[in-house]
């Protein structure tokens, strides 16, 4: 069986998910199968379930770590709190919006869909709109992604939640959280987030495999009564083990849970808040790089720019999916495709994870020269000094050091 | 963080799942992450779907690699084929068939519930008269559990088979294989199983995450029409994407990707009828191992013998709780916890996946200091020699060499 | 390229050395290469070089860790301490005895050898004899193997002390500890050895690699003096650079430094005394086997049993290297040839390292039928009876858990 | 016990050695340790000893897998090959040669040194004239570093075969090829070189561990007669070992030999000469940014430039050591500092082993961004703009894929 990694050197990883793994966790997770009813298995999950609250910045949240991917976290949060006919409102903004649309439609609610430009952030007005003609509350639930992943937009939850406080709107607030927690600013308990979801293989920087859900006390309330069908998804297994502290109602996967712990600790070790900082950093880096290369950042206002990926507009003469294949094949540098509407249009460069600077620019060169190769005319150098400029002048990644 | 897996020495995992891993596959996941859009995931998926195949036996059949577990896979198995309302005949033999027919129930199937014995197999004459007094073929689906993992008893599928053939009767047949595929004898095409699954920590022998869930063409069909609610576990996404030949709607495990690769090309090398001969033997050598310590199996009768897991039944005065709990904190020896109805009364040892002689001898000489231990007036000595006896004497599990 | 290590199963590793390596320690080792030169190689060898010491029993010692192996260590011990005509008195007892006289021969010192029958000690009478006549102290040092690998006999080094200091006799003590330290009681300090070594992929549990080199105050005093010609061996260069906080001459294996550190931390976790008591039990486990078995030991005394190889002389009818061959083509079993002298005519089961009870049952179990298959009457079953009676009857390994 | 490599992100490796590894000769090493003496390590060392003449470039050699560094590599060419007192002519040309000639000297020989200015090649006109004037041929050997780590100089190997040739002269040819084998052009039956000799951690991309010895059999007939000392080094007891099929004295790490059959297997993948090619192409690549950055090749003509390490002169105001030192601690970057005469005035890029691009192309963003943080007025992305423009106008590295 060929070894389809090959080199000369590594591979260039800045799709916007799955990310780069540290070599610390890819370390952890090197192990065998244990039995998970002994009681060392549930120790561990006891400490992650107490930990991994932090990086929702909850207290009084509850999570849970399905053994699935991000679509499986978006099935949870939505089937264990609403019920077939529901009335929600879900912003489309992109592709991943529009994919977590189609599953609230499978699934069978009645979904309200808010719709703006891709590049644009979530409709608020037509929220603002919405809320205050809706006295009886025929609204169920909000459903937004925190940060589009197609675009490199990221919404203002804040906002979210103070429209919902303004009308007095008991709605619960439902948050696809895959490309932006661990990365990006989110605090679940201070924003009244009733579901916030996530996935391993992204700002978390493991191996796909959990989709990490966290409920806030209304929303577990919701679960009660909540009809819509759910077995593999349901909380309810799950609360009824974390009772009995064996913790899970089937197998879970041992190295990912410690692959988590190792996550966690490097995190906790670097602080959630500079983790973010960096991501801002690596984020406007990447930013002043496609200004000087004379191209469009896809997202429409500063306001919407995401820390997590940039998705960069190529010149009509220009197909953006030539741009990912010659990258990958030329330079071992994978990029994102642009996706749906914006197939053809833009390519996305994801700086979310265990990532630093030099990793970065090494990316920047890349399309630096990936441009040049399929004829835009790009200065080359002129990205990454732009980068480097305002990366050498501000404040060091590793803050200290032996 | 304190590192749960500790010596001295090794952790003799004699649980039926999750088991022991190669060392080749811990080091084909040993990796860093990667894009699954890049040529390179799609074309090792492509060999995966084709090879993964042949573990069930079927050439007509279409696999799905599911980021999930065997909780999942029932669920997959179900909601794409089968309607609310629709009539399944299942048969209760031990705690994961329970939990199956729980799932079933609560996915609003009406289930027609056939009860056994635990520690025997299914009750095939029910299902004979069942079969008969259906001419209007209100009953959709056949659900059984090939292996019931927790009492040790292998059903006889191709009996199953046999009877919905003498009646014609058109009802699917869905089988969970978790404890048995890669282990015992299985046929899917042979025994016309509509769909069937396992898990990858079974006799797979990698780490939990992947569901892996094969339809037959009459299944495929059913998926057209099938109304149960679905989108994480849906075919339909599947199919779509198999066409386009990128394969994955969302995110699968890169590492769990090229285990399986590692993992499959183990067993092609061993031949997978030699795996299976090679779970008989250990299978049998443990069987005369209780027989020798003067205790019963669990299993009531030869016919349904399980190769994979033997459960055995402790005297009245004895907690078996205390023997798995004695196991690991004094020998570093993982067995599994009698469940639900026989909890207390058994214990179990699980003997599949990558296994051989000495494992086994190392765990059943454990098993006898256990018992010993914990009052049984055991002789030591006496199960291994009775095993040794039988391994010795038969064909060796290695059958060439350098 | 194919992949020696094959299954079904484990290999079970029961030469003595290189052993078994406990999963931390591979994991530690998991890694990529590092700047030796930058401030964490030297932070990370400093804590090494302090705790090693632990191992020897020594805080006047000085160690150094060699890129080499034990052949290597015994070079470095010899030429830094002597001058070539240096008169030394060495044992030869058996196989790594020679092995170890041959070299220093070949670095022209003039070895006064002491032979004994191959499964005795060192003849401590000759040595009083020696030096007792050597008023002139013309015995420059006494080299002397602490466990004798192919023989299994542990000498008495206390009692080669008692006699240096009886004839306040100023010769250099030199142990080769290769198979000893780790497992059998050591005390550089309170024996007055001038120079201990091992290697790692003896009882330290590692890959092979380092040659660990402690030397006394009077062992660096006389390293100033020594005349044998030597540079990669030489511990001046190491002083040097000890002195300069850079610590390494030349490139370390980075990888080899983190598995030394694990080594040590599971060692220290376990307490070096339990580690010490454990080779113990185990060894006296199997030793009750062999005699179970019928078989004897190939030392000649109890006084000199060693807890870290034992060698069981075969009958004469027998070929000894057979049982080794058919072990690992059979049941994936290592054990130990016999080796010289006594090839043929014994084998070798080493006990040393991370290992456990299980395991060393599951050994014995499969050298059963291996002896069977040889066509010696062995009962089956017998040794393992023998071994586990002891063992469970014993203090457990693991003294407290979760 | 704290984790010394750490994030955020990778480090960057860019010292000459050791070097960053592939992750598929990592996932090769990640294994338990096995018996050196069962049939499968001979089998795959078999291999190991025929595939590894192809990196030397030669049919007739015989090689040598010392478990040491390249300064025992160094210590096994002189010992085996040259008696005390013999005469050798030897070049100094920066710190890895004068460590070379240092050993020489302690090992007794005849040293007669040849300097250059460090930055210059080997004074091959003295090796003219003293071959000239050596009608009687005490000269016994010509030592000679390949290429010098310290300043970033190739010598031309092929002139001084030609010389010998000339004068008929019968001296032996050893040559350090620790940075140039496997990463620059390197021939050693066609340069008549007697003995080469390279380090695991260089251009193989290995840890630390073996010094790869390869002997012509003029060579192998010289130790026959010589009368240096040696015993762990020597290397009769390899062709003794050799000869049995057995092929180890003692015990070799088994984890670096399937490495090194990883590494191996990597390098003829892509092709021997491919290899070298690249690091031409990153070395010239790197040369450019130099000259872009208006800094000086400490290497003083084009004919000795090195693709595998670049040292780079600073300007008097600015200790390079401040270089290295802020490269690690602000940027995760290493680099070499500059050693012995060159210490403070130059620092090392070393661009070998398995590299690229984009790899190298991060790796000058970040030397910028350090030249500019220590005052030198470097325009930010010169350099990059440099060797992008070179590297993306010439051949693919990676010239075929999926």
């Amino acid at each position: 069986m060929a070894d389809y990694v090959y080199g000369p050197g590594r591979n260039h990883l800045f799709v916007p998910g799955p990310v780069n793994i540290p070599e610390q966790v890819i370390r952890a997770m090197n192990r065998q199968n244990e039995d998970y009813r002994s009681p060392a298995v549930p120790a561990l999950t006891k400490t992650l379930l107490e930990d991994v609250k932090q990086i929702f910045k909850t207290t009084s949240g509850t999570p849970f770590l399905f053994p699935t991917t991000g679509t499986g976290a978006w099935e949870s949060a939505l089937t264990n709190t609403l019920s077939p006919g529901d009335r929600i409102v879900s912003f489309l903004i992109g592709q991943f919006s529009l994919l977590w649309i189609d599953q609230q439609q499978r699934l069978n609610f009645n979904v309200d869909v808010v719709e703006s430009d891709w590049g644009q952030g979530a409709d608020l007005a037509a929220l603002d709109y919405k809320l205050r003609n809706d006295p009886s509350h025929t609204i169920k639930a909000i459903c937004i992604v925190h940060n589009e992943t197609a675009t490199g937009v990221t919404n203002d939850l804040s906002a979210v939640r103070k429209l919902l406080d303004k009308h007095r709107h008991p709605a619960l607030l439902l948050v696809d959280g895959v490309s932006s927690i661990c990365a990006v600013d989110f605090r679940m308990d201070e924003w009244g987030v009733d579901v916030a979801l996530t996935g391993s293989q992204k700002a978390l920087s493991l191996p796909t495999g959990l989709g990490i859900v966290c409920a806030s006390p209304k929303a577990l309330e919701a679960s009660k009564t909540a009809k819509s069908v759910r077995v593999f998804f349901d909380w309810k297994d799950y609360l009824k083990f974390y009772k009995m502290g064996t913790y899970w109602p089937y197998t879970p996967s041992i190295q990912l849970l410690y692959g988590l712990r190792a996550a966690l600790d490097l995190i906790f070790e670097e602080g959630l808040d500079n983790v973010i900082k960096r991501h801002n950093r690596l984020g406007t880096a990447t930013r002043l790089a496609v200004e000087a290369w004379g191209l469009k950042n896809c997202t429409q206002k500063e306001e919407w720019f995401s820390d997590t990926v940039t998705a960069v507009v190529v010149p009509p003469y220009i197909d953006s999916a030539e741009i990912v294949k010659h990258a990958w094949k030329r330079y071992n540098l994978s990029l994102g495709l642009g996706l749906n509407k914006v197939a053809g249009k833009v390519f996305r460069i994801g700086h979310l994870g265990n990532l630093n600077e030099l990793q970065l620019l090494g990316c920047l060169s890349g399309v630096e020269m990936v441009l040049k190769d399929v004829g835009y005319p790009v200065k080359l150098g002129s990205g990454v000094a732009a980068a480097a400029a305002y990366l050498s002048n501000s404040t060091p990644l590793i803050p200290s050091r032996i």
